[in-house]
């Protein structure tokens, strides 16, 4: 058991972080080193599996990420930027994977985080799901297989809490369909039909968003031509798939040189 | 064969009249009797079979609606709000039912055809198609059973040369949905979501519409809650259906009594 | 407070009856009055709360269903058929709603139910959910509107450790699409194709069972014809909707009469 | 327009071949140069626009191959072994691509298509539709990619009469899936789940075939894990699909050497 990667779970009071958490308690690959929370928050010096309402785990949560991240092998890391920046560079300076799903990450930010990458290995994602990524690819490649005799559609559906329409997935996936297309979706991008919109444009990449009850994510991408159709579907029922990808990464990149990954690099679907 | 019913179909040579015809002769249950076409159209005087590149029909398309509808028991009619208009009064002068899927009829149109339903038989529906209008009996019922914990969602899918979203199917789905939750759709209705546009309003009834390739129509009513789906979907692949629901509404209302009716009518499936 | 309705909850320690216990904590219209186990079992005496992991609830779980029954106004019934037919009798004493979920019931036993039935309220269905009753009795209506030009085909999805095909779910909605036609499901069913089979038998009702990962339970019910299809779906996605479902019937049979009843009388959509 | 590839069609008056035809006077990208019947048929010796019922369209149906090929650069074929057999070797002599959609050939057969395509190019397919052939070549691509925590299943559904289950397609695509996980079918194929069945057995590739109404042609591959989904599908709405692909792998094979080529080649998908 001592030879099991150690992780640290950053933010772990978050619903995304008790996941992480027990995902890795879960597992036979890999342990629970350290949790780590902002300081000043109430389950910092507590016992993280009391914290959580349950029997002790013999971590102790801290707000003190140097210590904490000397003691690990990956740091697994759903926050906001400005803390996922700092995480970066310390990450690097105890050899430590750095597994990166926050979202809202500017342009800026990433350069910072491929400064880090340098001197260590990152795995960063918008989604960790592993059928989400090989969607990605999959879509890629199908649209470059495929002429403009097929329309592509990108269809999604989320629970009634989503705030923006398309998903970050969906975008994910229309970009996909781009690139392998050879166009910007940004000129092709179709989104929100409604009223007397003219026939479909000739190589528009369209958008649907649908809504309601507690749908975890379903996206559909389809390649719609006469006489015929492909769709390429990912649904997810457990947001646990997305700790089980982190996961995954943070013990994919163990052996790996220093360098900026995305899950594709983990799936090993990653061309050229 | 002479006890069939008749048929005459008006406009006989679009798109629609001549789906119509191939069916009255595919038909087992009607004959064909009469065509019309406007006058001076240049099929007026040919054989219905020769004027549609066939083997002759022993039927001549006239311009001539008197003349014509006196032979007949039925007319289908898919034209235009004034040529039905007028066709209405004749039709119940020949007392012959009048099955109508003229679209783009007015509030002031419909009054008209309510006046001639008096002494005549009035079949008319925005989509002839059996399934279609069950959907929208059921999507009725269903609205009515469950409350607003599930979410109504409607998503339909076109081909690429349809100009308008959503489908008047569609909509037509929306207000049986509506009209089961006693609620009026035009204050609940979320059409085109794009951007940031805030969590789903409860008691809201969505639109998606997708459009590709050649989909005859696609339609899902999804009801969605926490835990759990309804979807009723219909699927047209073929629009000869609009064809047979209008052949089906011309001999269920050979012995009906003079009055206006609709495809749940045809259907048995009118409540009350 | 303490005029809502009061649950008690047998075979309280199993996978079912632990998600009942959560369904009426978070619950606003009912509360939990009593735990039942079997004698020797380790939960015996212990706080329902605590037994499971958690915080006490105040409830001890008790191993006398007559003490335990006089507290309620509802009993919440997942059992064996031999506990259930004994519990019958006993909630009928205290004058407390008999919610069935209990499966495997002989027709001797439904005799002793219906018997038990004269002097209580008793609710039984082989699905609890709102969802899946409602698609039954769309199911039957469907069937009766359409004729054998719509082959019907019923197609359910399982996780991949469920034993037996079909499931009972999609058992009882092609005894439902057989009643809606008139005929007996033995006769018509048509399930396990695979090999040469012929081409399909008019009037059939096909089967086919998909299973794989953990899907909760997903049934179609197609209606194909040529031209276009109808289809009625149900997704469950969280068993938690079967709690919801037994929790409903126990409130809504507070005020009822003596009988027997079902989902589709607690939904408001039984016929006559 | 003297520069098209010229093609003959053989077996040119069943439903197949006219649908050929058709597509052939459709397309832009080739000429129809002959069609070919046994001898003794009918259409032999009439104009193959007026055998079809239609305005002539200079081609003479011929029942001779040898004068046929000789004006042809792809003579496209879904005939029966024998002929097909005999086809190849003449189509070689005349420097024609001899395109192959005939079915029921056995290894035997395929030895002597081999051979002939030291000399000739022979492009040949179970399915020629582009979008079938796509979905293969994910399927294998996908099955490679997941392990056995994600359960395959192939699902098809097709008209009422269809005589065999699971369809051709379905069988290529659980070949496909097999191949990826490197495994054979034979030993992982569950087809036809019906009564006590016992739990999934992981590995295992099950099939489920719906059939009704005028369904031309639907494949769902299922990869299904704890918490998501992978589904790759494929809809054939019309099977002039199956024409174009025909014409367009006999446009493709102008230009290439010698060989046994198939669809994957076509379409650029093929690996390696």
């Amino acid at each position: 058991m001592t030879d099991l990667p150690g992780i640290v779970v950053t933010g772990g009071s978050g619903r995304m972080g008790q996941m992480l958490i027990n995902a890795v308690q879960a597992s036979e690959a890999c342990k629970l080193v350290g949790v780590l929370e902002r300081t000043g928050h109430d389950w910092v010096g507590q016992d993280v599996g009391v914290a959580m309402g349950g029997v002790a785990l013999g971590v102790t949560v801290s707000d003190d990420p140097v210590e904490t991240f000397a003691k690990a092998q990956a740091i697994i890391d759903f926050t906001a930027p400005a803390a996922t920046i700092g995480f970066a560079e310390l990450a690097a300076q105890a050899h430590a994977v750095h597994v990166i799903g926050t979202t809202g990450l500017t342009d800026e930010d990433i350069k910072k985080l491929d400064a880090a990458a340098h001197h260590a290995v990152i795995v960063r994602a918008g989604n960790m799901s592993l059928g989400v990524n090989l969607l990605v690819q999959l879509t890629k490649k199908v649209a470059a297989a495929l002429d403009e005799d097929f329309d592509i559609e990108v269809i999604e559906a989320h629970h009634h809490h989503k705030v923006d329409a398309p998903s970050g997935t969906a975008l994910m996936l229309g970009e996909a369909a781009a690139e392998g297309r050879g166009v910007s979706l940004s000129d092709v991008s179709d989104s929100g039909r409604d009223g007397i919109t003219g026939a479909r444009t000739r190589g528009d990449i369209g958008f649907s968003a649908i809504r309601g009850g507690d749908i975890v994510g379903e996206h559909d991408v389809l390649f719609a031509a006469a006489g015929e159709r492909i769709k390429l579907t990912h649904i997810a029922t457990d947001r646990a798939i997305f700790a089980r990808g982190a996961l995954k990464a943070a013990i994919w990149g163990q052996d790996k040189k220093p360098g900026s990954y995305d899950m594709l690099d983990v799936l090993g679907l990653s061309e050229g």
